[in-house]
């Protein structure tokens, strides 16, 4: 599980151009806000986890040449690029919580010199980082039950490795039980329109020697008719109070194909994915991308000239269809309004 | 609706390429059984009734060129042909509705002459495709009742001009309701891993001017949440007695979701697709297709090397999903296997 998605230096976050793979395996050094707000909006960092470790260390990065003198101007300059970073992507509430996170380091911190803050909002970015890590394994261990040995399990888009800085989300219970020795079979949907499933996924997971199959999106449903597929993981976005899930376009499409075949339906996230301030998936913004990423695969174009298109990034899966959700504090079942709740804890 | 899918000639079937589509529109003349099989297999020419027409046409074609003195050896010369060419796609059924028909006529004539045998054989297959183009005027006429004013309107691949030799089937009725002055919109999955949708439906719904919006197959369930999706009509590629029906891979998983929504789903189709020699949609043999289909697209590699896939052409949506077939002797509703048996007519 070594693959560096995101890594925090001094002067620059490096990440792996994701936008190449799994043609070319590149890894890039992001400098500045404008040059992250880019990473982020091109998808070269995506999957909500390791969007909020990237701009969390971008920040950090960022402040870190600030020639302001004193905590208060430092202040006003880290709010301003966080409200810039804020803007990449709309959907993932990771991006919101960790800038958050590094806004509320700095304030607590007001009183210091203006060396002390850079380096303490170096180490947030860091703590971000190896609490994300360490997530992943958490979530892990605590899924790594639902899996059943010989059993085939769906998952969609790319909620692993590389959307994550460490074992990823929806994957990470796949790694736990393949580690522990448990043989099983994963079907990728590839997940257009960007193809995270058929680049990503089953790139990561063939790395790490896992039985993969890439199918078409299209397919899942079929397949589970045939009896292939015993569960679904896929990652999320935004969790909200009532349990429906944001994910990425299409994880709607697949609940619906696993209920009506009785197979459970789960969503792994971390803590940082629940917005309680939601009542419901309704509220959750869902970003339209453009035209280009259905008329063009690959920069090749697949349809006519002119043609309309929609393209949401995101669906939302009613709590209905959610068997559980998975996170690095364990399962959490049904009923969600309480149980989510319980889990967030005193506010 | 002046597309010319199929044209039979004396000595050639010309067909558009559809491979090429839509970036280049070409014309091909087919001469020899070969050629036609290969075009077939490679998806120059597809869509179940455009399949059997082009193939009855390659068939008459063939065998007038056959130096075959008498009608008893040019008999032999056109079974042992009409086999080869059913050998090219396993799951439609019109092929070998089609080629059957073509040997009736020949064993209906092994009196003639070979002269006047060449000539029946021509004008069988021209017989074809004239019925076809008919039976695609009826349908349409049958079905754009289905389509009210302002509506969304969900197809999937392309059951449309380019898939018959006319007017199609699933997108028949929406031409006749267009043409009748009616407003509303289509939403075509792009149907991957071909692409049918984004390169054949949107290029000749678009080319009729036809309100089109292009979607990936993932976002149709989620367009039905929306509220954006009012009926769906899909074409087939054989129709067991009981009223399943196989159609493109996908076609299964889109009858699902427009279950969960409660609207309905139909499945449009000339008589020829009905085959009551299958009790159900269980004994419809599913064509498997290459990996590099799912693996590349035009070409573009999407996915690492060596991954592992699996790619069925076609899925079977059960009947108790489907609202109502359509066909160019009208509708036909539940109880199917009463229905359809009524249909056919006496054996």
């Amino acid at each position: 599980m070594a693959i560096p998605t995101v890594e925090i230096n001094d002067d620059a976050v490096r990440i792996i151009d994701q936008t190449l793979l799994p043609g070319e395996y590149r890894l890039i050094e992001i400098r500045t806000k404008e040059e992250m707000w880019e990473a982020i909006k091109k998808l070269r960092v995506r999957g909500a986890p390791a969007i909020g470790v990237a701009a969390a260390g971008a920040l950090a990065v960022e402040i870190g040449r600030s020639p302001a003198s004193g905590a208060g101007e430092m202040l006003g300059e880290l709010e301003a690029a966080a409200d810039y970073l804020a803007t990449s992507r709309p959907t993932a509430v990771n991006l919101f919580w960790a800038l958050e996170r590094m806004k509320a380091a700095a304030r607590r911190n007001r009183e210091r010199s203006s060396g002390e803050l850079k380096k303490i909002l170096l180490s947030e970015a860091r703590a971000i980082l190896a609490e994300d890590r360490a997530m992943g394994r958490s979530l892990g261990e605590a899924g790594a039950e639902l899996i059943p040995e010989g059993s085939g399990v769906l998952t969609h888009c790319n909620a692993g490795s590389l959307a994550t800085a460490g074992f990823g989300s929806a994957l990470a219970p796949i790694y736990v039980a393949w580690e522990r020795g448990k043989r099983f079979k994963v079907f990728a949907d590839e997940t257009r329109p960007l193809l995270q499933g058929a680049r990503l996924t089953a790139w990561e997971l063939g790395r790490e020697g896992v039985d993969v199959t890439l199918i078409c999106d299209n397919m899942a449903a079929w397949l589970m008719k045939k009896g292939k597929i015993d569960l679904v993981i896929t990652g999320a976005d935004r969790i909200a109070a009532n349990g429906d899930g944001a994910n990425k376009i299409g994880t709607y499409s697949v609940a619906l194909a696993a209920r009506a075949h009785d197979i459970p339906f789960y969503m792994a996230w971390p803590s940082s994915t629940l917005d309680l301030s939601l009542a419901s998936g309704e509220e959750i913004p869902i970003e339209e991308r453009g035209a280009e990423e259905v008329t063009t695969i690959g920069g090749k174009r697949i349809a006519p000239e002119g043609v309309k298109t929609c393209s949401p990034a995101f669906d939302v899966t009613p709590h209905e269809l959610i068997a559980a959700h998975v996170t690095e504090r364990g399962l959490i079942y049904p009923p969600y309004e309480k149980n989510l709740r319980q889990f967030a804890g005193p506010e």
